[in-house]
């Protein structure tokens, strides 16, 4: 008799056939005397139909209005979802994000979920109902609609889970779980049963598109059990949690990330407080950055590079032209044929053999490093894009994981 | 510096072209200083590929969740008429039906609209942003999303502009008016400068489909001034108010209405409150009741019968049914095969030839009137459907309106 909050994507609900294939998996657990919360994102294509539609119009759009806009897809799926269980004869209801109170700031197309007023949804768990809520959306405190960016509906499951103290969080993909590589890369990939919060929160963040790395932040700090699994086949997928059974590797996995750009700034002159200027400023424009690089001073002058996402290309360009001609620096670098290659595990700090083993990986099979970056419980090296797959398999061939 | 409400239907906002087509409308009076509040409509055939969807999953879904989904379509148009007005370079608004205040009750489906709470419109108003709300939709008492049924967007542009007390609240359609009979039918139909509340109201309920009657009926309890204009020609439409200048003519227009059904309650016992207790019943289930007609009682029984919508039929069906088990009638007859033709004019009961006109053109045209309806300012006939556009054009001619 759990709690228990479900995740379902886009292509889970992507036409009439899989809505009743997610009705059902929601239904079995209900009858099992379950109290179920369910969290769906907009159907298959719908979202990026929308993005179409109004780019026709506007190819730049207020991102307020955008958001109301792409709201309206996971509105549609909802009730979508909750025709096809009353169909099947259970009790459910329908909310959208802000009927299930999830307050956000008001960072249109990329808000954070603020808090989750659970009011509502118990309410209607106290009625017996299925609950099913709109993912990925919620509401300033202006009261306009916000979405929370792709893949933001894992985090609003997570929210709900966590708000809710449900007893497990199942995150529904069209994949069985989390894997040590991309099944689709490396032949010799294998499904984890269990993999700890750090790693997965690597392994997100890494490329490895199972979770958005937010959910897993968020279920890491509210410790919410996290589960993977597929809505295509029924059988027990990745479980997220904070400690696993210790299995005899040390790498959970090996991850890249081809959807990166390598900036650099050139000829920064040597003062302190540099470093700062830049990196506050792109974080006030909410652009992610990852691995950094600085050179040593020389000449009264030092190097600074940095990667960021393709989605932040355009605007930490501007940011580091700005930054150019604010500081006098020479010139402004921008290479987007990188990719970054990653191997995550717990402990591997304590284990210096791992990064020289990676290293060696990648020297045997001719792969060049341009920038590496370290972790408790990571490393992760840049290099050029067409090497990426091949440095992959060659890095989880030499770990046997 | 009026304050506009306009309000546009889902074919003037079907495409991207048509969008922009509205846009220019809305700020050309923007441009002229005055404060602009839009109601709109979901595009073109959203609503019907809705309800095909919903359809598709539950050919039976609950009226809440079908709500929930219907709602999505104006939040669609909205974003997008919004995002065509931020292109033209102008400020802009948009809201859902519950961010604009629309409180209703909780009859799903068909709504009506109890109070506007006008706080954020006024608001975003004294921004001078121009305001784009979702018409057909507004939220319950319970925090859950209604729809006011088919129409109901002009409804909410006219329960807007009473509370907005705005100058004038202008209806966009694709005819350019009110005509005193249907264009395609009658090749003399005439456009109206202008028309009474009452006139109109006759005029819509008889299926002369330029307004919902819901809306005309408001307008004329809060005395809100009517325009009735398309928004693909750019000239006057057709002013709708309290008192119009005298025209010559006394008739203002012929309509027919061929979505209605006949029902007949056969050798009902003749004794007090038997039509209470049909029509009370009736009433109960939110079935509108047009056309009533009792025989006289003889041999102890007599005959009730009435007109309902098509939409109505299966429920009015049931009722009837139901009725004649508790009442021990005879039995139930539904004709569907019938049409109501009207004229429309103040002050004709004054003015006996109207009636004795209107038969006597019927009956040249050689058809045969089966129930007869009068009111201060009109006269409804009930006639075989396939006569209907023969009467139209008899009776336009007989009076040469």
């Amino acid at each position: 008799m759990a709690l228990i909050v479900q995740k379902f994507g886009g292509s889970s609900v992507a036409n009439a056939e899989r809505i009743f294939n997610v009705a059902r998996i929601i239904t079995e657990k209900y009858r099992q005397g379950n109290s179920m919360v369910v969290v769906v994102s907009a159907q298959g294509d719908t979202t990026d139909d929308f993005i179409d539609k109004a780019a026709e119009i506007n190819p730049n759009p207020s991102k307020r209005e955008m958001d109301v806009l792409l709201s309206a897809g996971e509105q549609i799926s909802m009730s979508l979802l909750a025709m096809a269980i009353e169909k099947l004869g259970y009790p459910v209801v329908s909310l959208t994000g802000w009927q299930a109170g999830f307050l956000t700031d008001s960072s249109h197309g990329i808000a954070r979920i603020r808090r989750v007023n659970t009011e509502r949804v118990e309410l209607e768990l106290g009625k017996k109902n299925i609950v099913i809520v709109a993912g990925f959306q919620g509401l300033n405190r202006y009261d306009d609609i916000t979405t929370l960016g792709r893949g933001g509906s894992d985090t609003s499951a997570v929210a709900l889970a966590a708000s809710l103290k449900a007893d497990v969080c199942q995150i529904y993909t069209d994949v069985d779980g989390v894997y040590t590589a991309d099944p689709r890369l490396v032949k010799n990939a294998r499904k984890l049963d269990e993999i700890t919060y750090d790693e997965m929160l690597e392994l997100a963040s890494l490329g490895a598109q199972v979770l958005h790395n937010r959910s897993v932040e968020m279920a890491k700090k509210y410790n919410v059990n996290l589960e993977v699994l597929s809505s295509m086949e029924r059988k027990p997928g990745t479980i997220v949690k904070e400690v696993v059974k210790v299995e005899k590797m040390l790498i959970k996995g090996v991850a890249k990330d081809s959807n990166i750009a390598r900036f650099s700034i050139l000829g920064v002159p040597d003062k302190p407080g540099v470093a700062f200027k830049i990196f506050s400023t792109l974080a006030a424009k909410k652009i992610d950055v990852d691995i950094i690089l600085q050179s040593i001073g020389r000449d009264g002058t030092k190097d600074i590079s940095f990667t960021v996402s393709n989605s932040n290309e355009q605007a930490a360009l501007e940011v580091c032209n700005q930054m150019k001609e604010v500081m006098g620096a020479l010139s402004v670098a921008c290479d987007e044929n990188v990719s970054k290659v990653s191997v995550v595990g717990a402990g591997m700090q304590s284990n210096p053999g791992v990064a020289a083993k990676m290293f060696e990986a990648l020297a045997e099979a001719n792969i060049n490093i341009q920038m590496i970056s370290t972790s408790e419980i990571k490393i992760s090296v840049l290099i050029e894009k067409k090497d990426a797959n091949k440095a992959v398999e060659a890095i989880h061939d030499a770990f046997a994981i």
